[in-house]
């Protein structure tokens, strides 16, 4: 973790949605890659805001009052405890920063919640 | 800051290389775009680490003992009190990530250090 990380490298070796792999740290945060394809389940970070900067493609984030439409290039931080719902219809790659040990489904756990993995 | 960012629109915000604007928060980060165009001064940050993302162009971030050589699409993070210094002989667009009040020349100050301002 102490060269330089290429972002669009480090998405190919993910082999599928919603599984994000951790390419550094910040601090107390990790950087984490991520495919996003379909509909992720509605969750909230009680104690922490959540960054999504897209790489490619486009990303929805829906809020309860509204939708964030993101394309490549774009970025959006939900604020800590906002429910929030990521969504595409094709492909993404997004970049994600949150504190370590931050569960990707957040207060919603179930059958998506990741492990923390390195790339 | 509850809306969406698009980092290219803020970079053309920007008047002057070294002079970053803060374009949202991440808890208690700041998200700042910067130019890069010639070289900036020898520092550290006693405190924290420092986060570099190529938006456009090339970046060289001198370290003591070797060059990192940054395209668009990568990014490095300055370990905490490690001596660096940014360089660009084009102009480059940086995304820049530290803790909030975190001078942008470090512990070496002088004309360079920018007042922290949001776009």
């Amino acid at each position: 973790m102490d060269d330089k990380v290429n972002l669009a490298e480090k998405v190919g070796q993910l082999d599928k949605p919603y599984s994000p792999g951790i390419v550094g740290y910040l601090n107390d945060f990790k950087l984490q890659v991520v495919k996003v394809q379909g509909r992720f389940v509605w969750h909230s970070h009680e104690d922490t805001d959540d960054f999504f900067f897209v790489l490619r493609g486009r990303l929805t984030i829906h809020l309860r009052d509204r939708d964030i439409e993101l394309a490549e290039g774009e970025l959006f931080v939900v604020p800590r405890g906002v429910e929030h719902c990521p969504e595409a219809d094709e492909e993404a790659h997004v970049l994600l920063i949150e504190p370590k040990r931050t569960p990707n489904t957040g207060d919603a756990g179930g059958e998506l919640t990741a492990e923390e993995v390195d790339l």
